[in-house]
C-alpha cells in the first residue's frame, strides 16, 4: 500500500504548514465582546457540501449547555454537518439560561448559513457559572459571515485560545489511487479549566468521502491514542468537545483498503494536536512523554502511565530536572495494577536509573543535564509481566502553573 | 455517660498539652547519621508492659521493606508490641538490601531491650531507593537505650519530621468509672513523598487496657474518619504506616459501655493528627475542610469530597482567595458519583456560592476577604439525594509546593 502511505506534517502555525488544507471548508473569526480582552472570541467553521460529522465528549458529569445541545444535534441530523459555531471567554456552563443561549445562537447562524438547525453544533469554552449574553454572539454573526474565507482556518484556531501560549494546529495529506485528500486539526488548551475559561475543544476536517459510521469509528481510534493520553493537571473539563468532519470536497473516497491509511493519517492529527497541547501546559517548560511496556494488558499499561503523568511529585522532579526515579515506581505502585515492583525498569532520557525495582548505576549530574531538555521521556517495563504497552503525554509542574490558576479572575 | 465524656486537647507542643502522657511509655531520639542535616533521625518508643499494637499500612503496590516486615511482626507476635524503631531520612524502600536491613535493625533493638524481636514494630521515612547502611542505626541502639526517658515523646515527634515545619502531636484524657486513661498520638508528613523523604508515620499510644481485636477495629474506625480523609497531594507513598498501642498501665479496663468514648477520644486524636498534617502540607497557607452532605452514602460522599480536594485547580483557586464555585462544581463532576447538578449547593466560608448548580448571588470581594483566612470550609451538598455526609481535609496548592518538590535532592 506504497501508494497510500501518508505524509504527516508537525504541528505548525499555517504558514509553516507544508501540505493543503482541505477542500470546501470556509472560516470566520471576530471580536464579539464576550472575553474582556479584545481578542477574537467568536469563530465559524462551514462546510461547503453537507460533511459528515461525528463527536467526542466530556465525561465530565457536569455537561455544559453547548456540549449536551451537540449530541443532540448530531443525533437528530444523524451526522449531517453544515456548521461549527465556538465561542471562547464562556463555557455556557453551569448557567440559569444556558440551554436557551445555545440554541438561540445555534438557530441565528443556521438562519444565517440558510442550514437546518440541527446542522449547526455549537461549542464554548470560558468560565463556568456565569450567563453568556447571546446578543453578543447573535450580532456578531453578520460580520462572521460575512468574513468567511477559504485561507481562515488559522485565524480560528487563535480565537479558540484561552491561557493557550500559541495556537494548535495539525496538517496531513493521504494520497489514495484516485486522488489526495488532506485532514487538518485545530485544539485548544493548557490546563483543564482556567481561571478565565475552561476546557479543551478540538475540530478535525477532512475533504475525503467517509461514510459517518466510519467516521465514528476513526474517531474512536484516534481519540483512544491522542486525547485520552493526555493530562495537564487531571482535570477534566464540563466543555471538552473534539469533532471529526468529513465532507468528501476532494471527490475521493477512500476504497476499502485505503481505508487504514486515512484513519492511521486522522489519529496521527489527532496525536500532534494532544502533543501540542502538553506541550502548552499551563506553565509547563517540558513536554514529559511515558512509555509503558510488559504491562499485563494495554487498559493496565495505560493505568500505570496515568498515574504517573498525573503524579505532582513526578511533574515536579522533571521541572527540577531531579532524577528522582523513586517518585515514577511510587506513582505506579498507586495505580491500581497488580505487578512485581522487583520486575521494574525505569529510564529517564534514554539512562536506566532502576532495574529490578532498585537504582541502576547512573550519574546524576549526567542525567540532570539530560533532564534540562524541552523534552523529556520516562520509559517503564514490567519485565515478563504481558505485552500491555502505552503511551502518554503530560507536562512538568512548575510555579507558572500556581501562578496562572491562583491569580484572582477580576 | 457523662462520666465517659473525652475532654480532647487540641494538636500543640507537649510544652502546652494539657492533658498527662499516658502511662507506662518511654522515648528516646538521637542523631543516627541517616540524614546529611545534623537533626535526629532515629527514635524508639518502649513500652513497659507489652502492649497490645495493631497498624494499618500504604496500599501502595511498592511497599518499603519496614512495612512489610512490620506486618510480619504484627502477625507473629500476635498483636503484643515492645518496641516501636523509627528513623527518618531513609525510606528503605526499592533497595537490593532492604529486608536484611529492616530485620537487622530490629534484632539489634530486641537485644538491647531483652525484646523477642517480634515485638519491635519498625517504620522508616525518606528517599526511596537509597541503601540503607544498617550499621548507623545499630552503633547507634546504646545511645538510645540509655536516653530513653518517660518526657522524650516530643524528642521523638521532632525526630520523625522531614520537611515538616512544626511537630505534630494529639493528646487526649478519658475519665472512666475506675479512673482515667491517656492518649497520645504523634505524627509527620507534609507531602505524600518529599524530595529527601518519604511517607507519613503516625503513632498513638495509651495507657488503656484493650484486648487486640477491640484495638483493630478502633484504628480501623479512627483512620477512616481521618487519614483517610487527608490528602495534600494526591501521593500515596510507599511508607505509609499507623500503629495504635495500648499497654494497659493504667490499670484501668473501660467496662463495654465504656469502650465507645474510648474509641470516640482515639478518633478524635488521630483526626487531630490528619488535620495537622494538612495544615502542616508543602508549601500550604491554608487549611482547607471540604463538608459533603446529600450523597447517595457516605462511600459516594467521600469520593465527591476527595475529587474535590485533590483537584490543583479547586487548591490554587483558594491559595488566589478566588471564589472560584465553577471549578468546585466541575471536579464533583469528575468524582464518578451520579448527581444531578441542577441539585447542588455550595458554600464556601458559609456564604453561599452555587444554588441549584447555578451561581448564587453573593460579594465577590466579600467572599475573597474571607478567603484569606488561614482556613477554608467548602461545603457541598446534594439537595434531596440522599443522607451520605463525609468530612475531609487538603490544603492549598501554592509556588511553595512547587519550590520544594522541584528542588534537586543534594
Amino acid at each position: 500500500m506504497d501508494s497510500a502511505s501518508p505524509s504527516i506534517a508537525t504541528p505548525a502555525f499555517w504558514e509553516n504548514r507544508n501540505v493543503d488544507l482541505p477542500l470546501g471548508y470556509r472560516y470566520a473569526a471576530t471580536y464579539a465582546g464576550i472575553r474582556q480582552a479584545e481578542q477574537d472570541d467568536l469563530a465559524l467553521i462551514v462546510s461547503g457540501l453537507p460533511a459528515a460529522g461525528t463527536g467526542v465528549f466530556t465525561q465530565n458529569r457536569v455537561q455544559a449547555a453547548p456540549v449536551k445541545l451537540c449530541r443532540r444535534h448530531l443525533s437528530a441530523s444523524r451526522g449531517a454537518v453544515g456548521a461549527i459555531l465556538v465561542n471562547a471567554g464562556n463555557a455556557n456552563c453551569a448557567t440559569r439560561t444556558g440551554d436557551a443561549v445555545a440554541l438561540a445562537c445555534c438557530r441565528a447562524a443556521a438562519r444565517l448559513l440558510r442550514l437546518p438547525v440541527n446542522q449547526v453544533l455549537p461549542a464554548s469554552t470560558g468560565v463556568i457559572g456565569v450567563e453568556l449574553d447571546p446578543k453578543l454572539m447573535v450580532n456578531a454573526l453578520p460580520r462572521l459571515g460575512a468574513g468567511l474565507s477559504e485561507d481562515g482556518f488559522a485565524s480560528v484556531a487563535r480565537a479558540i485560545m484561552t491561557t493557550d501560549l500559541v495556537p494548535k494546529q495539525a496538517f496531513a495529506e493521504v494520497k489514495l489511487r484516485r486522488g489526495t485528500v488532506r485532514i487538518a486539526g485545530m485544539t485548544k488548551g493548557s490546563g483543564m479549566i482556567q481561571p478565565r475559561m475552561a476546557t479543551t475543544l478540538g475540530f478535525m476536517l477532512t475533504d475525503a468521502n467517509i461514510p459517518v459510521a466510519m467516521l465514528r469509528r476513526m474517531l474512536r481510534h484516534a481519540v483512544e491514542r491522542s486525547y485520552n493520553r493526555l493530562s495537564v493537571d487531571g482535570d477534566t473539563s464540563t466543555n471538552d468537545t473534539l469533532l471529526l468532519l468529513a465532507n468528501g470536497a476532494s471527490g475521493v473516497r477512500p476504497d476499502p483498503k485505503e481505508m487504514a491509511a486515512v484513519e492511521e493519517s486522522i489519529a496521527q492529527v489527532a496525536e500532534d494536536l494532544a502533543r501540542s497541547i502538553a506541550r502548552d501546559g499551563e506553565g509547563a517548560r517540558k513536554l514529559i512523554t511515558i512509555l509503558i511496556s510488559g504491562a499485563p494488558n494495554h487498559g493496565a499499561a495505560a493505568l500505570l502511565a496515568r498515574a504517573i503523568a498525573n503524579s505532582p511529585l513526578v511533574k515536579t522532579a522533571v521541572a527540577g530536572s531531579d532524577p528522582n526515579w523513586g517518585r515514577i515506581l511510587s506513582a505506579a505502585g498507586n495505580a491500581g495494577v497488580a505487578f512485581d515492583p522487583r520486575k521494574v525498569d525505569i529510564d529517564m532520557q534514554g539512562v536506566p536509573v532502576c532495574r529490578g525495582g532498585v537504582a541502576a548505576r547512573f550519574s546524576e549530574a549526567g542525567l540532570k543535564q539530560k533532564l534540562d531538555a524541552p523534552e523529556c521521556e520516562i520509559r517503564l517495563t514490567l519485565r515478563g509481566t504481558g505485552k500491555g504497552q502505552s503511551r502518554f503525554w503530560t507536562c512538568d509542574f512548575t510555579e507558572g502553573y500556581i501562578r496562572i490558576n491562583a491569580s484572582y479572575r477580576t
